[in-house]
Parts: structure tokens; sequence; C-alpha cells
């Protein structure tokens, strides 16, 4: 491992922490009346996870103000961009759609807490989430936090990941052509992560041209993420995945690989996160961070 | 029928229709990739429905400001709780909740569209509404609409109506103190509608006394609502009801006919009217729409 890569893992490290502990601060506890409901919210959220989506958010701040305030005032916006995230793992994982008994290593949340009690962690999850991006910081102006639940909303919403997901479900098992698996990759996977860049721009008030850039870094980003995804559950073993590998291939879904091959997925991958770089030209030697989280998703797939 | 009850009744008519018209003009149409999901989404929302939230926001915005732009910048925000309303009804009725096959007198979402389209069209409609809640309108200032966007996820949320509903299906054939069927109510029905009253008020730049006195009217009128709902299901028949009558005593839950019996329930309902005309009272004439339509709450029960 090279020295970048060693800074990188560290930055992620440390951003996991800085997410999870805000996580924990923000989330209400699991006591009263709602205690059984906000234990199964909490069991997801905390049971693991990389928390790209936020630390992406947070990339993004650092890159247009370097100002600890800032970063403290966007921490909500971040963890609701990982309850979203979380919420949509919990209900993806439900027996009516991809019955899945593992995520992360650990028991889905259904499998703890019951159907029921799932589906309603999932909704209290994304509800949740959006109480968080309300939260008043004098650093945040009003128009600045209705911008971010408007891009999030969208981003998650039935032109975005929901939608996309139900696309995917739909699809399962027919052979379809590549531009619907662009489709649904750019909805279920790609709006939220282009959204978590989007975001911080937004809310560190990046001028137009700036959060230009960091929309294409997002979208770029998210591809070379999924790509990277669609890889890894070919030839990775579910121990190292913390979920069920080959699940793609079993279900019938159409991957990368399926249209590719590993070696040009493998290509592919590498043109995505060249195009991630790219797009971070106009925002110089401040995108640093951004530039080395895209090599270090590319370094997940070798 | 006395006159005030004819006037009350065409009243409800006409928000029935411009809240019908706002959603289908505000929801995406059923085209493109996503037009199976979108198609999922509208059938519920279209399948029928009083509209009494969006219709009680509207109420209280006219109850403070005559005033016909603010009620078309308050649109968005009326169709917006209906759409957290309708996704309630579509998880509420899914196999692993109450297993419904009946809402409105028709199918419910799952037995058309499947579980999994079901699911996420109550996902989408949830986060839909967060966007809709998020249009600009110079009538609004960003600062009011946000503070609106927290009031309803906070409602809806998990110390709101999904934790209520999860409150509720975790103790089914249980008995439990009264105490706790309040805090169910108030929580899974009664949240929503104080809010969809207290939204219009903040909306329309209520003063804080005229404020409280419209979220204590929605807290009574949500109670008398709820107490009504368990007379009817108690009472009527499948066919008045559009869904299966009977259906809280076969589930085994707890309902104020349980505690105080069919004449004890209807004094209940009378009393918790009284509370939310009484609390009118600082508002004067302008608060006589939401005094009848108090009242007209009442009658359904008899």
């Amino acid at each position: 491992m090279n020295d970048k890569q060693t800074a990188i893992k560290n930055y992620l490290a440390a951003g996991k922490a800085t997410v999870e502990e805000a996580l924990d601060r923000l989330m209400p506890a699991a006591q009263g009346p709602f205690a059984d409901h906000i234990e199964a919210m909490r069991y997801s959220l905390f049971v693991g996870g990389k928390r790209i989506r936020p630390i992406l958010c947070l990339a993004a701040v650092e890159t247009i103000r370097d100002d600890g305030t800032m970063l403290q005032a966007m921490l909500p916006v971040a963890c609701a961009l990982e309850c979203i995230h979380t919420y949509s793992l919990i209900h993806d994982d439900l027996p009516a759609m991809d019955n899945d008994d593992l995520r992360r290593g650990r028991p889905t949340n259904h499998k703890v807490h019951g159907e029921a009690a799932a589906i309603l962690a999932g909704d209290g999850l994304l509800t949740f989430a959006f109480e968080l991006l309300t939260r008043p910081d004098s650093n945040l102006t009003a128009a600045r936090q209705l911008r971010i639940i408007e891009l999030i909303a969208r981003a998650a919403g039935p032109e975005g990941m929901v939608g996309g997901q139900a696309l995917d479900i739909a699809n399962e098992n027919r052979k379809y052509p590549f531009s619907l698996l662009q489709t649904i990759h750019r909805s279920k996977t790609g709006a939220l992560l282009t959204c978590s860049v989007q975001a911080g721009a937004v809310g560190a008030g990046a001028t137009p041209a700036q959060e230009t850039a960091l929309v294409d870094y997002g979208a770029a980003l998210g591809l070379a993420f999924q790509i990277v995804d669609d890889l890894l559950d070919a030839t990775a073993t579910t121990e190292q995945l913390g979920k069920t590998a080959g699940s793609d291939e079993v279900r019938g879904k159409a991957t990368y690989p399926g249209y590719f091959g590993i070696a040009g997925t493998r290509d592919q991958a590498r043109q995505a996160v060249e195009w991630a770089k790219t797009a971070l030209n106009p925002l110089g030697e401040r995108a640093e961070r951004l530039h080395d989280l895209a090599d270090y998703i590319l370094s997940r797939s070798f």
C-alpha cells in the first residue's frame, strides 16, 4: 500500500468515526414508548458500513471551505444521507424484494426485528432524515438548507433512488439493453452519491462553477462505485463482502460483467475514475482528497 | 341535514376537488423509465379518500389569512400531507402489517401492483412529499417552509406516525392500559392531523397565540377523529366503510369501545369535539369553518 492509499484509509477511518459519533448523538435514544422502533432503526444504522455518502459530503465541504464550524454545521446533513442509505438497504433486503439474510456480515433487519418492524424502521429512518435536514445552524441560511432538502428528496425519490430500485426489481431475470442498466445505476446508486457531493457544495456556498465540477465528479464517482460493486459481487467471497456474493447472477440481475466481462468491466471502472478526477480540475489542489478518494474506490476492485 | 351540515359538505367536496386537481398537477406523470413506479403511487393517491388532512391545512390558512394567493402557495404543502397519509395506508395494508385486501372499496396497492412495488410506492410517496415541501413560492419565506418541513417530519416520524404504527402492531392481541391506547392514537393518527392544521397556521403567518389555538384544536380534532374511527369500525358495515369492518376486533386491537362501550365512546367523541371548538375561541368568527368541520366529524358517528 502506498502513502496516498494509507492517507486515504486513515481519512476514511476518521470520517467514519466522526459520522458514527454524530449519528449516535443525533438519533433519538431507544427509550420511552417508541424504544423498540428506535432500537430497530439504530440496529441497521450501527451494524457497520463505510459511511461513504456522509464522508463524500463532508469532503466536498472541505474542498470548498476549510473551516471547522462549516463541517460541524453540515454533520446533520451528512447523517441524513446515511439514514436514507440505511433505510434503502433495510427495504431492499425485505423478503418481498431481495430477500437477503445477511448485510454487513450480520443478520438483516427483518431477520432480527421481524418484517413489519423492519418496514417501519426504514420508514422511520427516511422520515427522520428530513427532520435532521431542518436542524437550525447559524452557519447555514434557510434558503441553503431548503435547496439541500430539495436535492436530497429528488435524488432519493421516484425519479431517483426509489424509482431505480423499482426498475431493478421489475427487470430481474429479464434480458435488457445496456442503456436500461445505465438508467438503473444512475437512479438507484448514482443519484444519492452525486447528491451527497452536491449537498456538501451547496452547504459550503460553492460558486456555480465549483458546484458543477463537484456534480460531475459525483456522477462519475457514483458510476465507478457501482461498476466496482458489480465486479466485487462477481469476484469476491461472501466473507469478503459481508453480504451474499454472486447474488446478482443468482437473481438474474444485469451487471457490467454480464455486458463487458471481468477485464472489460475493470477498464470501464478505470475510465469512470478518470472522468471523476478530470472533473475536479477546475477546483485545483483543494480537491486532492476527492481525487484520492476516487483512486481508492478503484483500488477496491483489484 | 341542516344548513350548516349542507354547507360543510359542499365545502368538503370543493376542497377535495381542489386538492385532487393539485395532486394530479404536482405528481409526475406516469411516463418515462419510472412509469410503473409512478403509476403505483398514483393508484393509491387517486383511489379516493376524503382528503381531510389537506383540507384542514387549507382551512387553517383561510382562518388566518383570507387571501387566495396564500391558499395557492400552500397547495403543495396540503398535497404533501396527503402523500404522507397515502404512503402510511399503503404500508399499513401490507401482508406483513394489517394484511388488508380492501381500501376505500378498492383492492389495496399490493393486491394490484405486488408487494415489492407497493413498498416502493409508499417510499416514493413519502420522499416525494418532502420534495413538494421545498417548492419555491414567493408568498412563503424559506424560514417558514423549513419550519413546516420540520413539523411534518416530526409528526410523521419515529416519535409520531411511524412510531405509533410500530407501537400499534407490536401490541396487537395484548391487553394494555388505556394510557397506551392514548399514546398510540396521539402518535399514529393525532400527530399528522394536528400538524396539518399547524402547517396551515405557520404558512399563513399566524401569531404564536393563533398557532397555539390551532394546535389545540388540531389535537382535539385528531382525538375525535380517531374515536369516531373506532366507533365506525365497530358499528358500520364493510360497504359503508370501504374497508373491512370489525377488523379491530378480529385483530385484537384495543379501541375506545373496548374500554368505554358504544354509548360511552359516543360521549368521549362528543367531549373531544367540544374541546376542539372551545380551542377556537381566541380566533373569533374567522374560525367558523373549522368549528363546523369539528361538528361534521362528530356527525359521521351517529
